[in-house]
């Protein structure tokens, strides 16, 4: 049975930008589920579902709807134990919650504010206006305010990638000889950031854009059908 | 058979503070293993075991000499497999190498920092001169000049904190709902801070400050029995 990923698109139905989607995504393909994915915009999520979630990503296996993309890969590991595991055991699981948290405090603030205007600008108009007014009173300013200066941010936001880098320096993915869905935590957010903008967040030369290029060969090069911006 | 475990201390050989030192002495004692240490001072770690280190943790186990804190954990993992383990399956081992990676970026420049000048008060007279030599030169300063400022630095500190805490507010332990080695990685550089100095590292009512507690009890105390600086 295939199971179905809702997610979140502008205007290009075929270039979904959610990092949290993206998880998803690379977690279904690391257990070689098959699913097809429904491109929904963000006014339209409210609707799906009988009313079920008001954010994506959000799955339809059979009988069971699941949303958050960590609930997510745990039900997958719980319901497909045969399959790949995307954790490695309990210890794995538990720890999988600090690369979460660690991705959602040093990645997250800014690469999403970086973002702003150019997630704007791909949206479909009804979805620019909601987009404009939430981000705006989420961040207290303007989505081109809150964006602007990011050049002189960068060198921060790349320091902050040590830990990463010394990870991923010594061994090829976080999770060791192969990715586990802790790879796919960070991985979502640099792929949100290469479906939208140009802008340089990883630099060239850096183990860090090694591992992403390993990351996006994944699973039939997975992340790589969806070109950069 | 009893293991030995060769750790670091300063004037009073009661009061092991290595951060390190600690990492193997919480997972000795979570492998339920009996172990004996010997505290050595900087300048007599050279001589032990046939000049077979230049640093300490260092454990014979046996025939085997083992260095360095996480090559200690997986012999002890691979050696007491049947005893709880340390990392809980592969995913963990891997991941905890992210932790290792995090704390020294995160934790250990400004803790060790600020610790400088009381490491330095805390140590016997050879080992004062040799500290303040490879110190002075590492850290390009005098050590008090190197940990002047820590009070101004303290915010920024805590506030690194954050996906430690988010962490431990769901959950017991990074490791789950019991410790594994990745708790002990951080704990450890707490446990340096707290033999060592009164400085307010964590605040009172910061949620690590709880999870460091309850690292403290673990194994009937192990880290408590060092009275606080």
């Amino acid at each position: 049975m295939t199971i179905t990923l809702y997610e979140l698109v502008g205007v290009d139905a075929a270039r979904p930008f959610s990092p949290h989607c993206w998880k998803v995504a690379f977690a279904l393909a690391h257990k070689g589920l098959d699913f097809t994915t429904v491109p929904l915009p963000f006014t339209q999520i409210g609707a799906i579902e009988g009313g079920a979630t008001k954010t994506v990503p959000l799955i339809r296996d059979g009988e069971t709807l699941v949303g958050d993309s960590f609930a997510i890969a745990l039900h997958l590991e719980e319901a497909y134990p045969d399959r790949p595991s995307l954790f490695g055991g309990e210890g794995g699981v538990a720890l999988s919650r600090f690369i979460e948290k660690w991705a959602n405090a040093t990645l997250v603030p800014f690469v999403g504010a970086s973002l702003l205007p150019e997630i704007h600008a791909a949206l479909e108009e009804d979805d620019q206006a909601y987009f404009r007014q939430t981000r705006e009173a989420r961040f207290g300013g303007a989505l081109e305010d809150v964006a602007r200066g990011r050049e002189e941010r960068l060198e921060a936001f790349r320091n902050a990638l040590v830990p990463l880098r010394a990870v991923v320096k010594r061994q090829p993915f976080l999770g060791g000889e192969g990715p586990l869905f802790a790879d796919y935590i960070v991985a979502g957010v640099f792929q949100w950031a290469r479906v939208i903008s140009p802008f340089p967040f990883i630099a060239e030369d850096d183990p860090v854009a090694d591992w992403f290029e390993r990351c996006l060969e994944l699973h039939d090069g997975l992340g790589r059908r969806v070109p950069a911006a």
